[in-house]
């Protein structure tokens, strides 16, 4: 498995097609390897819920759009890939700090991707949160 | 199983410890009954994804707060209530229009509490996703 | 959303392909109805867990076959329809009893069929597990 | 996190409580380490399904019972911890023989535990499912 898009290349596209990642709480792609991206969550005060910690659904977008940047690093620009199901456990409320987001891709078949992502905090490196989630790829795509 | 807290008693809670609900994207919580909430995420551009759907992020959201409003109508204003994990599947990229989130206790027991979601459009009533979440109740509530 | 196979087929092709579930444990297909299925798993000490509760393996297989043949009868007895994912929560130890699984379909696409369960005591009515899952429908069926 | 029983002693345990694992398809647990548990499901007719793969609840059971297994070695021999949740991942049809689940805990809490189970072959090493499954301890374990 190997990527045929860069971090340049992926940031590039997000820029154009997810402005909203850029902006307050936005997520930056770090590293794309084999079968792999890393995402990071800045901390942000907009990413918080009570009691100091990073909010739910600020860590199901990370997940989300951490693997969706995976996928793509592999089979390309394509802005209709969807995802069609993600399932996120939260293991441990994160202290205020950044989120990192190691995205594996478990299978890239032609028409399903599933991958795997552990997000753990940059400053203490614990575990916070596991996610897996499915994506659907159209059909033109891997040409 | 009955709700011990009102609407009102609910947004009075989400106002002083969830402000940014009420931000751009913001959900508003319209009805609960027995076992049940049902949360409306109005119509944004901020939500939306390439192809103008709403993005999955913005409905996890949506399935998240609107399943904690549903357990805390019974339980009354517990914050320290967390969401242990969450699946969703997404079904059909929703129409540009407002999105309800009817949300259904299946358990509530006392240390854990489980909950579905379903998700469709305002308009066309279309089901657009369906999630399933568990949270996790501190030991001194529902005392 | 109408089925296209009736109990009664889909009983012939389940004898054909999975003569396995009609062992000790296996289930029997009740009823199907517009994007609907009912399965039973009999009461049997095969399926049983400490504590005299019905083991979690058993509830999923009642879930998988259930929703399966739910998909069967709307788009004809086709073999190699595979579960992509399946996410179930144990509400409720299940007292020694019939249980019955009431499937639901939330999707029917080209490619990915999405549905429900809900697993329920035959006798008491109390629901014991929910499940959702996902099925991949090969290219050549619906035809 | 350092495991307190070893295998023989778990051995001695499944034995006692869930004597049905040693039946035909029965599991047999391989390794206990830091955190971990290896467990084997032995090639076996009975847990096949159409197209002579590997069916999806032999393949659950196996997720169910490795992650329990990995569990119990860190807490005690606690016959009422359960499952409450378990989410699967279907990604590719093995081919016929033995598969090996590595199942890690990605935490142990008071009241929760929560891992992650890969299975592949045991011949060709290919990835054939992943699970993640949360479980509840009861509250005399861990004393």
């Amino acid at each position: 498995m190997q990527p045929i898009m860069s971090v340049e290349e992926l940031d590039r596209f997000f820029d154009a097609e997810f402005p909203q990642m850029r902006q307050a709480g936005g997520m930056t792609l770090v590293e794309i390897g084999p079968g792999f991206a890393r995402m990071c969550l800045p901390y942000h005060p907009a990413n918080l819920r009570p009691g100091g910690t990073i909010s739910g659904p600020a860590m199901f977008a990370l997940a989300d759009v951490g693997l969706y940047a995976a996928i793509l690093a592999h089979i390309g620009p394509v802005g209709l890939a969807v995802t069609t199901s993600l399932n996120i456990n939260f293991l441990l409320k994160p202290d205020p700090q950044d989120l990192l987001a190691d995205c594996t891709i478990l299978k890239l078949g032609k028409r399903l991707a599933v991958g795997e992502v552990r997000i753990y905090g940059r400053q203490d490196g614990h575990l916070v949160s596991h996610a897996t989630g499915t994506y659907s790829i159209p059909p033109l795509a891997k040409s």
